[in-house]
């Protein structure tokens, strides 16, 4: 059976879990204490010599790290990743504007804020975080003003990707009131079936 | 034909200029002058909204950007990728794990020495970026133990990615003497048929 180790608390583990569950498919769920440590263990660097969660454990030898290559992983053949070698292509092109441009700005942000103590250091480096963060949800609401999803027309692993860490935005301090094209994206993920935001499995 | 607008001293965009050389693609290369916002004009940004490159022109109105996103396009079907699937998605994860945990920190490091002035911010800034970029080496020389090739024992677009920044990191401070498996790892990439390093297209 599929083994995740991760943290429902970390937008990056819960895309694995929303597909997962949208997928139907039965797995394990090993809950990691990330802020103690618990993905820098020896047990743990044996499975992804990177120390990061989510790690996906598909056989007894067989690990697989990042969230967005877990997603393209359990996606492929489903109706969340499409067919066409374009559309597959800009699908991984807004996983890699994820994980580049809005994940260490957006997602770093609210880790600061939900666990880490405010030191005059850190507040400086959620400020030139915050401009770069809000550069992110800036090009998603260009995209977003002649796309119904981020990828195109339909909905795919590349919105699970960037809804994980845009919906809960505001816990790192960024207003989203000023991207109403996010907004209704954000809604719009929300109506797909059995779709679940992040509180639905905390 | 393919058009691709890059800068070729950039890593991110000679990924695409040696697999597209690797592939014998037939292209056009429209050179950006990255540090003087070659990339932020309004023309660009229509062709891509983060003001990146490489910026892939595949017809009149369908672009391409991330680098990654490009290889993975430009891979389908061919040797650089392969079949089987969990081998697909490790590729994926190298490439992932490329743009977050190495990328960030090597690649930035060499833009800052080489075209930025070392003010006291700046060199806070790069001994910040030394210890992730160690850390990455670090990773990529422990897989490196027991695979040929980043992703397994072939080589793949996560060469390629990998490659890129990695072959030239000491033009960002970091010296690959005390990483074994990627210095030898590097000559193997090296030897694969019409490989070219960076130097070669300068």
């Amino acid at each position: 059976m599929l083994k995740v180790f991760g943290a429902i608390v970390s937008g990056n583990c819960y895309k694995v879990k929303v597909l997962l569950h949208l997928l139907g498919l039965e797995h394990q769920w090993q809950e990691v204490d990330l802020v103690n440590g618990g993905a820098r263990t020896e047990e743990f660097l044996i499975m992804n010599p990177n120390g990061k969660t989510p790690t996906l454990q598909i056989d007894e030898n067989t690990f697989l790290a990042e969230s967005n290559a877990i997603l393209y992983y359990l996606a492929q053949n489903t109706q969340y990743f499409p067919q066409d070698t374009i559309e597959q292509a800009q699908v991984m092109q807004w996983m890699f504007f994820e994980q580049y441009s809005h994940e260490p700005y957006i997602a770093t942000s609210r880790f600061i804020h939900m666990f880490l103590e405010l030191t005059p250091e850190r507040l400086a480096d959620l400020e030139s975080k915050k401009v770069l963060g809000e550069k992110a949800l800036f090009v998603m609401e260009k995209q977003l003003e002649d796309h119904a999803f981020i990828a195109g027309n339909s909905f795919t692993i590349a919105d699970i990707s960037l809804y994980a860490y845009t919906h809960v935005a505001e816990d790192g301090g960024f207003d989203l009131s000023s991207y109403p094209n996010v907004l209704k994206w954000i809604k719009r993920v929300e109506l797909v079936e059995n779709f679940k935001p992040m509180k639905g499995f905390l």
